[in-house]
């Protein structure tokens, strides 16, 4: 093997250890050892280099019904990331490759990787562009961010535009598409800093927030038009505030409902959808996945955008194995600062 | 005058006399007499033949912003119609025309008719179609539920489609198109006898009988697949049900949500909107007003179905001018079986 790994290493692995009741903690993971998988023909094996954090891996923990498969007890958790490949048995990956795709809360991970490039799996990333980079703004986030707001929110020039989680890892690069589009845009956040940030570094005309002010009242004052369209990451009041304040034909594009994702009993949800009906509006529920085709042209205008400063990102880089799991807490907290990620 | 109106006759009226709190009731309206009106140039009158009762007219009794202005305090009640012209000084409309259009609860209407037919306002009817036929399914009703069900909806043949509000007016059409499309149609309906005819007078495959059995269960049951179609009127827990049942890629048609229209406080939406995301469905509020280039196809294709039986209906005629409160409360207990129309 050409990086020098050896069958006897030890593979680390955070277990999913049971499943949570209301908000996450460590103590539902369990550290274990496992031996370095083999690989069989076809096979590939990648020591992973860099995970992702999202809220919706929260969702992953329960045992319910959702867009994919919940972890089972007892398995690695999943995140996105990037491994390099240190062995392979497939003519179409090299020792030294770098994939993004789902990783696993293990230092390595294998299979038949080319049998699920055609659909959700590892993709060669290049070479030249700074990992974080690619973790970040041309990540599963910033993709799902170009994708929701301009297939799905469809923003024209002089929209109003609003964004909940607006600091966020999706909801920032939402916000400056919108900006780069020609609207005049709203973001949403919690705390004075992400605020400032919003306006200082993202550039974008609005920003609100819900720690320190009545989100409805500053609604009807900053967009007094109306939203045209609103990309919702987060649900509860919020979602219910920019419900009392849509324009005729408003489009929600939702992807997201963090507001939630810890509640061990689903809360209500609004109580205004007659607004729906009122402007005549609607909501899209999205998922990257089905928008796989229009991902080479999102990489290529977000690449360019964030190299030219036209999109500000922030990364928060954790390090090491052992911090997976108090590294995925951060996102619950409000303690990340920007797209969470870890380096192994 | 040609049919021997007097200007001496008096016009009674139903007025809005206190905007209910919850549950609407006869106590909300009272009786007055006033002159019938005497008409300017361009002007028309009418002598109102037909009222037509809707479930969203309860909204109007409400000082809150809505998809219309709400009806005053001291002025008439609104309602959709018929009236017969008996006093014209507009060459546009002649004495015997029969007209649909918003009408009040009142014996006669007045006004300059021609600045209004642009929008919402007045068109002359056929007279060889039946008056029950003309403010049933060819009325307000069935066209919202033409456009909710073909242009919102947009179902495809074998999809499975799921009707809210089932045998009422506007439910028993968008389930009946859908029948006539090809699609799977299950309805929801409240009580057995509305379940029959589902059955066996507008022939759709499964009628649900939310008084009786579980819906979701039975949802479960009856669309292993999953509702690639939803059509609402009624919101709540019937809602929250079918959302827990969408096959991937639904459309809602938000067309009512019937079930919060009487309550004081706004109930809670469904606890589960995060489902249009795991099944990237929609949800899409609508009015007729924004279809009414569609009308004249509806017209004729509802006209066409309805004569050739494959579209049933039925409507509730009751009499009276006296009655018009009574019979506008029907709609929500219940009693109505079929399109609550009031003659004059």
């Amino acid at each position: 093997m050409a990086t020098g790994e050896s069958s006897a290493a030890r593979n680390r692995q955070w277990l999913l250890a049971r499943r949570p009741s209301g908000m996450v903690s460590e103590a539902d993971f369990e550290l274990a050892e496992r031996p370095v998988p083999e690989i069989g023909p076809g096979e590939v094996l990648g020591r992973v280099r860099w995970l992702s954090f999202e809220p919706a891996m929260r969702g992953w923990m329960d045992d319910r019904e959702s867009y994919v498969a919940p972890v089972e007890l007892g398995e690695p958790m999943r995140a996105p990331g990037l491994a390099e490949v240190v062995a392979s048995n497939d003519p179409a990956y090299a020792p030294g490759d770098v994939v993004f795709g789902m990783m696993s809360w293990s230092e390595y991970v294998s299979g038949g990787w080319s049998a699920r490039t055609a659909g959700r799996g590892y993709r060669r990333v290049p070479t030249d562009v700074p990992r974080e980079m690619l973790l970040g703004p041309l990540g599963s986030t910033g993709l799902t961010a170009y994708v929701g707001m301009l297939d799905v929110g469809r923003p024209e020039p002089g929209d109003t535009v609003v964004v909940s989680g607006a600091a966020g890892a999706t909801g920032s690069v939402a916000a400056q598409i919108a900006r780069i589009k020609g609207c005049r845009v709203v973001g949403i956040a919690g705390g004075a800093a992400k605020c400032r940030w919003l306006l200082e570094e993202a550039r974008i005309d609005e920003a609100i927030d819900y720690k320190s002010s009545d989100v409805g009242r500053r609604l009807r004052e900053t967009c007094p038009d109306g939203v045209d369209v609103y990309f919702e990451n987060v649900g509860g009041s919020t979602l219910e505030a920019v419900l009392d304040n849509l324009a005729l034909g408003a489009r929600i594009a939702l992807c997201g409902l963090i507001s939630g994702y810890n509640d061990a009993e689903a809360q209500p949800g609004p109580r205004n959808l007659f607004q729906l009906i009122v402007r005549r509006a609607s909501i899209q529920g999205l998922l990257l996945w089905d928008f796989l085709d229009r991902v080479p042209e999102a990489f290529a205008d977000l690449r360019r955008w964030v190299t030219a400063g036209e999109i500000a990102y922030r990364v928060d880089v954790q390090e090491g194995f052992e911090n997976i799991p108090c590294t995925f807490l951060r996102l619950f907290t409000g303690a990340n600062e920007g797209k969470q990620l870890l380096r192994l």
